[in-house]
């Protein structure tokens, strides 16, 4: 169903925006029209679905409160109450634009994103408050420089706000422009403060992203290394090292990892799923637990055998780097896979 | 009285705003005088208070020339010395412009920026002084080369320094635009030095703000681990290893921390307040020193129970992959969480 | 033959921007056509050997489908096509800006780009997302707020699209511009939506981009750090901490490295090639293995001797903050760093 | 001589820039030529005392050939060979900007710059190269699209790079703007692609960064650390551990470093000069080697006494957080400190 509220929304967006070009409106109305009450009959569908089953899991309020619920909500209602109320129809279908918020849930990597907007949001505000100061000042001191000059864009202080929040950000539309020198030098330097603004906003993500990335991986990638037995028998040291070096890598069945005579630099844990390596004259199957790919870790540069998903799996990625690492501090790890790896090769003679 | 300023400083920059918008002021100005007037009266009222606080502890020198004096007197005397002098009243009255500046010291995280700022000048100071020589430059060669085609615009240097600065932070106002080849050739070169004083500032503040992060956070955990009795059994190795990996949290009271049914992966302990864990038939009430949620590290990733805080609490909070570590490393300390969350689930069953 | 293309596409890319400029096309339009045709026969006839070669190694459906087959084909028969079909003569040449692609495989530095991007897509796509639902509800909201006041401007959603994407990217035209307040509101909170989408984007780039150079390091000194014989005896541990301390650079013939004189801060290890010691009255030579310059490390600031290479040849960098660790965590490295230099210090006095 | 010189260029830059402004010239032309006479006297006689330096030191083609003497050699020739060669006299001082250039050897850090940007060329360059590209692909592609519409604006392919550079850097002046609805389509995407452009940018530089100021902080702490007695026990691992922890810190004479009072979060070594504690009663005078404000370390948050340098003194400070954690690594520094901090305490009461 998610897959059928994304067309539903992405068509609904297309049909407003033609809704409001003249030509295209004139032309394909009919068409318009059915389309967008197909797409309004499917919200209000999938409201009553789910409205129906918060009430029979005795959730309603919960639901109606929670922003997926006003989402639902609003796209549903919007709509008929403006057409209802007599807003002119073309007018009340681009209430529509509430559908465009049921896409939020979908997006990967929100969750992280809001993270580090909440983790930072100390630095954050304080440069926001900051930004407000100088927007503020700025419009107060270029309204008095220029008011007499120029009262048709400089005539109040809002209008002076308008040319600053402009200015500030480094968009600079050019509707409003200071012509008195002292009013240019106020606004050269309210663009270098836009620089700093940035730099500084920029600076706090990057550093609450890096240490969100960090986290992020090491959650994803805990679980699934404790589903393969070779690192069963670490310590706890062991795998938190392990843990952190260790990528997650999610692949639809039948993908190729390994092609022949590639250059290789990482290997391969299976967390969940099966692989087929494709040696000559045979197929191996290799299942939940087991790794391949090692050879190129230990000297051979090159890949030996395709590999590939035979079903959807889940692999733990370790790179060249950080096997070498490992190798240095957990030498057992490193001999059972130097052991494993002879093995196979004496097997494929 | 904190509250008392900010809500003074919000209303008096909305009131000055209002008084420069001729249809607001015509209607309004009766109200918009008299609350300025109130505004005045609490700025003056405030500074009188501090000034006799000031000459009680012998102060007065040290509070009138530092910043938090040189603002608060200029907050009260700027506008009825404009008023004295003659200057016509809705001007006078933006002056007030000088109240907003009073919201400076209570910005939170404004000292870490500043610590940052502080730290970062070297490379900041570099970067200013090759954006000015670039400006400067830029602005000599587009003069010497648009003089005689563009009069108007680049008819003298500061005129050519306008344009540079414009162009140089991106901004591009559209006023001034050089149209001879040769200057749209400094003009593109100055735009690309644009982007790169922007990735240089950027990359600099990133740094400083990384490690002034790492800094900030150590200095406020560190004081709260020492009021957490579980951790004082700890070495200073330890300690110090714990202070990197815990986040402080204030919270204030009745605020849900755990809800039941979610999927967590942090644990807290409480550094000082109470909280209340809402278990079935029965309320436990936890104290300084004592930690919760352990559950979730410890396999179970469903919270058991709504925890909830009775008073202003301060906690620290353990993620999942500090946990990790910390176990890793310190063994000790995880067995005592390992036993006393099994004394727990033994009591609740 | 790549230099040779390199310049065909220089000069295919100066020709092509003659050609649209009136004046210069007239005056030299027999120039201009004529070299045109060396570099278009010069694309076919590249494309012509690839294809045998490609035909001799039996791969040609492969090279016909992968990125340089396709970017080959369309660099030899687009033009010829479209001047086949009629087009008019200036009009077809352009076509030949798909020389341009041919450059694309010979940027180094590319693939590091590549893989941050993939490494980083999930967050980089949740910035794209939020960057289009922004720049769709701004578009809406400002085109109902804008469409009665400014109909050219704001008449249609595709309309005041395109004002949302120069307002939300901070570059600002300037030739579509809200004037209603409720509409410049809406803006102002683009434009700083727009920093903000900007600070994400960068943030998510800067902290996959430090991930990776640390990661491409690794790989590029881990193969030279094998052909030094001096760190061969150390253990896996002591080499996979080298390996992360050292810098690889790559010289040609004839170029120097230590000038007499100079302030020193790092020693050099010799992966493969020969650089000459310009010592007083003799010259040395030392080759693969060596290591020249650690006396700026052990105490004597200032280098004693001009050290230049012979050939091509590869170097490993130890900078003096690295190299201090290093001595710190394996003495004996130290120690036997130590020895050498004191032997050669007595050698040659 | 290099205050001198800094006076000398910023007067140059005041009147070369008063030189263009009509009313400022015609009313201070005397002083305006006279002064500009004095300056270009003053870049003469410095060029001729190097000159005369080099000779006799036997540089003299080093000298000529570096950048400095390059410079001084524009600086002091440029104007007077303009004025010779028929020049006109104003357009003749503007040639004055090369004085500007004098000022790079001066700017602190710009070395730290440079060698960011050299260390990360490599990926700088392929982003530099990609700008190219896009920026030359969408000017054909906007050219074909416009060229028939606004023959003005993008009559030719130049016309439509200098739109292309105004977008792609999201300068956006707007004196170029597409408006055919495709040319609208691929401005976006240029505008897109320009934030990216900018993120990778930044990332690169701010990657760069973080590395640089590690090195850079470690070199000049390095040789203060080697200073300080009370360290020159330790081993050479405590030794790299301490000099990443310590910060130096240059300070003129009669300078406050703590103030009685104040909250303290950090402790200070002398690696050269002198330092006064003001005691209640005696003052204490501390030298090379010495340390002080480690009672703030120690538990005692408000810092005793006053401390003032008495000449010019080079600190090594050291955060509470690296206290902290060099007292868990190293516990014997930890004990000298503590000693010698009850000594002091025992002393003083």
């Amino acid at each position: 169903m998610t897959r059928a509220a994304d067309i539903a929304v992405v068509t609904g967006v297309v049909l407003m925006t033609l809704l409001t070009v003249a030509p295209a409106y004139d032309l394909l109305h009919r068409w318009i029209d059915t389309f967008l009450w197909v797409c309004l009959a499917f919200f209000v569908f999938e409201w009553g679905v789910r409205l129906r089953h918060a009430m029979m899991t005795q959730r309603l309020p919960a639901y109606l409160l929670s922003v997926r619920g006003l989402v639902d909500t609003a796209s549903a209602l919007a709509v008929p109450l403006a057409l209802v109320l007599g807003v002119e129809s073309r007018t009340a279908w681009l209430l529509g634009m509430f559908w465009l918020l049921k896409g939020l849930p979908g997006i990967r990597g929100l969750r992280q994103l809001r993270r580090v907007i909440v983790q930072e949001s100390g630095p954050l505000f304080s440069v926001l408050v900051i930004f407000l100061m100088v927007l503020f000042l700025a419009s107060v001191m270029v309204y008095l420089l220029e008011r007499d000059v120029q009262p048709a864009t400089f005539g109040s202080i809002p209008a002076a706000l308008w040319w600053a929040v402009a200015t500030l950000t480094t968009t600079g539309y050019g509707d409003a422009v200071p012509i008195t020198p002292l009013g240019r030098l106020i606004a050269a330097f309210v663009m270098i403060c836009g620089l700093g603004v940035f730099g500084l906003w920029t600076g706090i993500l990057a550093t609450g992203f890096a240490a969100e990335t960090r986290r992020d991986n090491f959650l994803r990638t805990w679980e699934s290394v404790s589903k393969v037995p070779f690192f069963a028998s670490l310590g706890p040291a062991a795998i938190a090292d392990v843990t952190q070096m260790l990528r997650t890598m999610d692949l639809p069945a039948r993908t190729m990892i390994i092609r022949k005579g590639q250059a290789g630099d990482c290997m391969y844990f299976i967390a969940s799923g099966e692989v087929e390596v494709d040696l000559p004259g045979k197929k191996v199957l290799l299942r939940d637990g087991a790794f391949f790919g090692e050879m190129a870790l230990l000297g051979n540069n090159l890949r030996s055998a395709n590999i590939t998903t035979t079903r959807v799996s889940q692999l733990l990625v370790l790179d060249l780097v950080d096997f070498r690492m490992l190798m240095a501090r957990h030498p057992d790890l490193a001999e059972t896979i130097d052991a494993e790896a002879k093995r196979r090769a004496l097997e494929n003679q």
